[in-house]
């Protein structure tokens, strides 16, 4: 440990090599739930240094877990166990001038989601992803994770967004496929397995991301409902009206608009009649020549046409669209600031939303009375974030915690869908990959694993069991 | 060889079963430039069977050769040496009724392209994937060749429209990997690494394909310009307009334009005034409500406004629409009918069409001089087949084949391009990818390879060379 400490410590900068006693900020995930002690945290800034750590490693036998912003759900950013070296990619953070005929941006991995959001408004371009933590989370973290957000159902995940990638692979080799083309099918897709793969295989430095027109126009509107089926119907509906123009279709339930009115203070909740579900929809266009108000109307009461809605407003300012979003963004905040909760992300097919809600609800129940539940999520490509209140009056679960887990992934899985469906598997949910996917899927991915990481150094424990 | 074939023919009835002796039909490919004769030909109805071949041919050592409409132009779906078992996949052929709400469909991997375009129309959807071999193709060979075609640009690569898969692996094993959600993050994305692995590592049996609601409205044009450079700005210019309504941007020359006229009869060209080069645009709309006519005609007015255009026609009927398309959609058969010719598909970011075409033009003069250029393809996604016919006069390339192809892919690749978009690498530029991609890229495809097929008995020397 002593002679490693010394070479590291021999090519990275006194700022860029933080002690193992002053790590605390690196070491624990927000949720404060994972983290062992590193043997300390590299802030590389640039991929020579990140090729030489990773040799290093490589030499030592010394475990690294690459690290974005660290908001990871699922103990996918930090160590498992003592003594890895945590890689920090904040310092990666550059951002190019964007190509706006190939309408492409390459950036550093530690470049923050909201920093490139800003940064490409002076281009009219977007990055269409957007997520609850993208104060925070990193491109690289976005990529590794694979993450979705509320327009994923439109533009796809982070695999749909990259174009091209430089990776350091675990003996510190580095692969350049930093290549800006869409279409390239020169063997096997290197660029879409580094997606998903929870920086298991290799440690993305940079990327080049595909970008889109920012919108010119945009609406926001909410419908409230009674019935869940209705409003996945009416959802389903204004899709089929003017699918080009929808991008976004999220909900949630009274119940979380209510934890929030509790726990956050100066919030206006603009919609007159409530309901138990809220159905909230974004339409935009990138043609001035659209009257997309009168467009989105006239569909919007098409859809609702026959279907038992309770009220519906639309907004059309920025500062009304901020408003109406508001309520479904800060349903994850409500429901901390009240307490103890169990978080699960799963996804199935839209058609069978319903039947998942309704089975789920009825086997929660069965498992502890009187639990609370707090659904919301993107009705557009099925994922639901199912999290779950102790009754009223109880501090936690009784220990029925894994009893939950367990009943709402297999439910998901039985459906056609899944029981990790954007936040990934990290260290936290391989148990319930084992148990729920065939021994083949597993195989084959102990098997790429492997392939890359043959000392399985590179952040063990993440997507399948390291070794013995 | 005996007894394996006696062990074959006892799971496999009379007509699942073909002889090398009649085995023509299968064993070269549709370029008549590859092949070598198989030990049989296997022509499996279900997963069972497909299993049951794999595990003998494992046993026995027989390399195996998934087929499906044996389109590939790389030599990528016949066999490359005598004795391997070419497995057709064509009686895999179920499409299930459509998923409306998921907007999804499940096939056999043996469904022919345009079947499944036709059978679609009945519930008013489509899959958004159009290509020149579209009455051939299967889906199972368009996944494994990652296929593109004239609407990726806007809708993605088949990688991109695959939700769930079912695979069976060398060993005969099979992955049930028949998920139909976009958002399943559960480790890494086996679904993707099947995109694009033109069979070698596993045979696809099955596929949950994502679709988009089919069109209500549609235009074509057809503008012609005698500089490339005005084309490539108007292209880009109209998308800046009216982004989210363009589905097509081809474009093609009047060189290939005049290989038609001579070859292919009954053939009309309605756009008066022609020109170099030709821009075939088309927008779409799935809404009603919405005057596409006025807004792309004013759009089209907007984009070609200080360029240097010739003419511009814009086509509102199905059978105008089809007329133009068909200009587009010839070029391949128009220079087939020439003679011979050499084929090449490459991709640039857009920014550099230009660049690449006026490098390549004088560099193939240099080669050999008064070689006849006939450039066409995909500007939306910058993907050019860069075809050569000979001089006038001459019959062939007077042994300078090779030397174009390393220089028009060397071109690409120091672009940031790609010299193998969409057609995939196959058995054929397997040498060009280990001249033009460093080693690490190779050295991770041969592990990934090795990972999956220990024996090496899957599509043998494709995508990597097999072993000695």
């Amino acid at each position: 440990v002593t002679t490693f400490l010394k070479k590291i410590t021999r090519f990275l900068g006194d700022n860029e090599w933080i002690d193992a006693s002053n790590s605390n900020l690196w070491s624990r995930d927000w949720l404060d739930k994972f983290g062992e002690i590193p043997i300390g945290v590299a802030i590389p800034s640039s991929t020579n240094q990140v090729s030489n750590i990773l040799k290093l490693c490589y030499n030592y036998e010394v475990s690294v877990i690459p690290q974005g912003g660290n908001t990871s759900l699922v103990g996918g950013s930090v160590s498992n166990k003592k003594g890895g070296l945590i890689l920090s990619m904040s310092r990666m953070n550059d951002i190019s001038s964007p190509d706006l005929i190939g309408r492409s941006v390459e950036v550093g991995s530690g470049v923050i989601l909201e920093n490139l959001h800003k940064e490409l408004k002076k281009s009219n371009m977007i990055l269409p992803m957007h997520l609850g933590s993208q104060g925070s989370a990193q491109i690289g973290g976005l990529i590794s994770t694979n993450a979705g957000g509320t327009h994923a159902f439109k533009y796809g995940m982070m695999q749909d967004l990259v174009l091209g990638m430089e990776v350091v692979l675990p003996g510190g080799q580095v692969w350049n496929g930093m290549r800006s083309v869409q279409k390239d099918n020169t063997g096997y897709q290197l660029r879409k397995i580094f997606c998903g793969a929870e920086g298991s295989l290799g440690v993305i430095t940079k990327a080049i991301l595909k970008l889109t027109p920012a919108p010119k126009k945009q609406i926001t509107a909410l419908v409230s409902f009674n019935d869940i089926n209705s409003l996945i119907k009416v959802a389903s509906n204004i899709r089929s009206e003017i699918d080009e123009f929808i991008t976004a279709i999220e909900f949630f339930s009274d119940s979380g608009l209510k934890m929030i009115e509790k726990h956050i203070s100066g919030f206006s909740i603009p919609i007159r009649n409530r309901a138990s579900f809220y159905l909230l929809l974004e339409a935009s266009t990138s043609t001035e020549k659209i009257s997309l108000e009168s467009i989105f109307s006239f569909a919007l009461e098409k859809a609702m046409k026959g279907e038992d809605h309770v009220d519906a407003i639309v907004a059309l300012t920025n500062k009304q669209r901020a408003q109406l979003w508001r309520l479904r963004e800060d349903q994850p905040e409500g429901q901390r600031l009240s307490g103890a909760q169990l978080k699960h992300d799963i996804s199935v097919p839209p058609a069978h939303i319903q039947s998942f809600l309704e089975t789920a609800n009825k086997n929660c129940q069965r498992i502890l009375k009187g639990v609370r539940i707090n659904a919301f999520g993107h009705i557009g490509d099925g994922n639901i974030h199912y999290n779950i209140s102790p009754p009223t009056g109880k501090k936690d679960f009784l220990n029925t915690d894994k009893d939950f887990e367990l009943m709402i992934a297999k439910l998901a899985a039985e459906l056609g869908g899944s029981f990790a469906a954007e936040h990934g598997i990290g260290t936290s949910k391989v148990d319930l990959a084992e148990t729920l996917r065939d021994y083949q899927e597993r195989d084959i991915m102990r098997s790429i694993k492997r392939s890359f990481d043959q000392k399985a150094l590179l952040n063990p424990g993440v997507v399948v069991h390291e070794k013995d």
